[in-house]
C-alpha cells in the first residue's frame, strides 16, 4: 500500500482551505489516504507545530509521509523541504523551526528542499502567483511523493541536515531530591502543562509515586505557584479538583489539576519564561 | 472488508493526542479505516459519550467498532471493557456510564473486560506507566480487535452484563393531553434541547402537528420558561426567531428557536433537574 | 474507484449528527469514502455554503459528489436536489442558494429534485418525519449515487438549471488606476477579507507588486479605514502587524495584516455593505 500522508495545520476547519488542499492530494492519485493530524494548530505557532510532530509522527507506521503547515514566512527565502527521519518517516514542511524536535529526539538522516519549478500546482487559475502553498506545494509535493510519483530525490536538490532551522531547547536540571525544568508545552484541552523533565531523570532524583512534592513555578522569575501536591501514576489518585504531578503519555513530568484546568487556575502558560522547580517536601 | 473503527473522546484536535492514538490504530494495521464520531464531548462528561453513542451507533453498519473515551477516572480501578451489542456492533470505552443508553435501548449481549497484560501497547517509551489509555489501550485493543489479531474471547474475561456502571434514566409520564419529561440532552450547535418523551408517547398522549402547546420548564423546581408555542413537523413552519417544538432526529420531543437558540435565548440546559412539561392549550 | 464524497455542514462535530450521517453512507455501501469539507460552516449561511463549494469543489477529482447541508428551510418546500457541473462534479444540496457561485462560475450542466419516495431512508425508528435530511436524504441519496445504486437519473425529476435559487452577486469596478469592489468572504481564521476583485482586473486597472496603494473600506456608505497599504505576493513582504493586500487562492484581491487579523483590528466584516476601494496613491 502507499504510504498515509497526515496533515497538520493552522488553518481551522472553519472555511475551504483544507478541502482544497485535500482535494488536490486526491486529483494526484485518487488512491491515496489521508488522514487529520490537527487543523487546529496556534496561528503562526511553529515550536507547537515542532512539539505535535514530535509526540505524534513516531507513532505513525514507518513511511508515513506527515504534512506540517505553520508558515509565518509564506512567500519569503525560507526554504520549503522534505525531511526523511532516521525512523523512515517524512516530514513535509517550511523549514522555519517546525522541524526542531523532530530533529533532536528523532534524527534526521537527510532533507531536500522542494524544487517549485517542477513540483508546485499549476492550472486551476493558479498559474499567477497564489500563496496557498499548504495546497500548491506541501499537499501537492507530498502527494505526488506519497504516489510514487517522484522519489525522495525527486523532491529538490539535497542541503545539508546542519542547516534546518532550529528553535533553542532548554535542558532539564536534576540533582539529588531536586528537578528544574520549563513548562515546553500544554495540553490545551485539559489545561495539563508538561515540563522539559523526563520521568526517568525525575525518578532518578528520587522522586516516587505517592510523593508530596513541593513545586514552584515562576513566570520571568516571579513566583505564580507554590504549593506541596501528589506524584501520582494518573488523575484518579487526586480528588477531584486537586492539582498533582504525572508522568504524560510522552514520559516527561507534567502537572494537572483532576478533572479542572492546572493552567486556566493557576493562570500558567508555556514557553522559556516559564520555569518548575520540584523538591522533596 | 474488516470492520470500520469510529471513535469519539473528549480529547479536542487542539493538539496531538487524536493523531498519536490513530498513528497506533495504523501501526497495528495499515488496511484498517478510521472514522471520526467526535472529539468533542463536553469533558469528563460519561453521561453525553452514552447519549452520543445512542445517537450515532445503531447507524452504522453491523460489526463497527466504536472506541468511546471519556475517561475521568483513568488509571483507577474502573473497568476498561468491550461490549458487544445485541444488533453485532462493538463499543470499546471505560466502563464507567458510558455504555448506560447503549445497555438500555440496544442491548448488550456480552461484556470483557480488557486484558491489559496482553492487550496493552508497549515500547515507543511506554513500558513505564504512561496514562493515555486512549492511544495504548483502547484503540489498541480495538484495532486488534478490527485486524481479527485478537477475537471477542481474546479481549479479556467476560463479566456479567449486569455488573455494567449505569447511569439512571428517568422515564416521561404521558397522559390524555399532558406530557411531562426531562431535558436529557441538548443540540450544542443549534442551541436545541431534547427530551426523554418519544413522538408515540406524545401523540398518544393527543398532541397533533400544528397544535399551540403549552410548555413549562422548571429548573429544580423554579420556572424558567412558560409559553404556548407551535408543535410541527420541521422548523420552516415557525417563524423566524419563534420558540417551537418538533421531534427530533431520534423521534423523540424537542424544542428550539427558528434560526435561533433555545438554550441561550431562555437560560435552558439539560440533566434531571430540567424538566419540562406539556399540555394542551 | 467509486467517487468521493466530501461533505459540509453547519452541524459541528460537538454532538452525534455527523456521525450518525456518516455511519448511513458506511450502511449503504462499505466501501464509500468519506472526507470532510467542513463542518463549522456560519449557521443558516447559504451565501458561506455557496462560497466554499466554489472555492474548494474545483481542486476534487471530476465526479466527485460534495455534498452541502446548510438547511434553514428544512421541511418546507424547497427543493433538495442533485445538480451536475459542466465539470463533471456533482452537488447534492437544499436549493437555497447554496448553488449560487458554482452556477455563476463552474456551470450547472443539469439539476434533479430528490424525489423522497425512493431516495429517503426508512427503518431505524424514521419511518415517522423525522426532520434530519443530512442524514436521511442528501446523505443517503449521495451515498445511493457514488455506490451506482442509483445513476443521475435515478435523483428524481429533472428541472430547468433556470430555476435554480441565487443569492445576487456584485460585479466589480474597475478602471484606470481605480478598483471597486465589496469583502464577499472572509478567512476566518487568520481575519483576512477577500474581495469580488480578481487579480488580472486589478492588474489591468494598473495595480503592481511593490505599489503603495490606496484602500478605503466603508460599511453601508460610513468609512472605517482609509490608509495607503503595501500590495505584494506574499504575507512575508509586510512587516509583521502591517495591513496589506495580496492575491489571494482563488486569485482575488484579499486585504490582510501579516500575522494579525484585519477583521479584528478594524472591525471589519463581509457582504455586500462592505465596500473597498483601491486606488493609486
Amino acid at each position: 500500500m502507499k504510504p498515509i500522508l497526515v496533515f497538520q495545520t493552522d488553518f481551522t476547519y472553519k472555511e475551504g482551505a483544507v478541502s482544497s488542499m485535500y482535494g488536490v492530494v486526491k486529483s494526484v492519485d485518487r488512491e491515496l489516504e489521508i488522514m487529520d493530524g490537527t487543523h487546529e494548530l496556534p496561528q503562526y505557532d511553529t515550536w507547537s507545530a515542532s512539539y505535535r510532530l514530535y509526540q505524534s509522527l513516531p507513532f505513525w507506521p514507518e513511511g508515513t509521509i506527515y504534512v506540517s503547515v505553520v508558515d509565518p514566512g509564506v512567500g519569503t527565502k525560507r526554504r520549503a523541504c522534505v525531511a526523511r527521519t532516521k525512523s523512515g518517516h517524512y516530514v513535509v514542511s517550511p523549514d522555519n523551526g517546525s522541524l526542531t524536535h523532530v530533529k533532536r529526539f528523532m534524527g534526521i538522516e537527510a532533507v531536500r528542499e522542494i524544487d517549485e519549478s517542477v513540483n508546485r500546482l499549476r492550472g486551476k487559475g493558479t498559474e499567477e502567483v497564489a500563496i496557498f502553498h499548504g495546497r500548491d506545494l506541501f499537499g501537492y509535493t507530498a502527494a505526488k511523493l506519497a504516489s510514487g510519483i517522484i522519489d525522495f530525490e525527486g523532491v529538490g536538490p539535497e542541503y545539508p541536515v546542519e542547516e534546518i532551522v532550529e528553535h533553542q531547547i532548554l535542558e532539564p536540571v536534576t540533582g539529588q531530591g531536586k528537578a528544574e525544568g520549563i513548562f515546553e508545552i500544554n495540553d490545551p484541552n485539559f489545561g495539563n502543562l508538561w515540563t522539559n523533565i523526563s520521568l526517568v531523570g525525575f525518578r532518578e532524583a528520587g522522586f516516587e509515586y505517592g510523593d508530596m512534592v513541593r513545586t514552584v513555578v515562576r513566570h520571568g522569575g516571579k513566583k505564580v505557584f507554590d504549593d506541596t501536591i501528589l506524584f501520582h501514576k494518573s488523575f484518579g489518585y487526586a480528588g477531584k479538583g486537586e492539582p498533582m504531578i504525572y508522568n504524560n503519555e510522552l514520559m516527561k513530568i507534567a502537572v494537572a489539576v483532576s478533572q479542572g484546568s492546572f493552567s486556566e487556575r493557576y493562570g500558567v502558560g508555556y514557553g522559556p519564561e516559564w520555569t518548575v522547580e520540584f523538591s522533596k517536601a
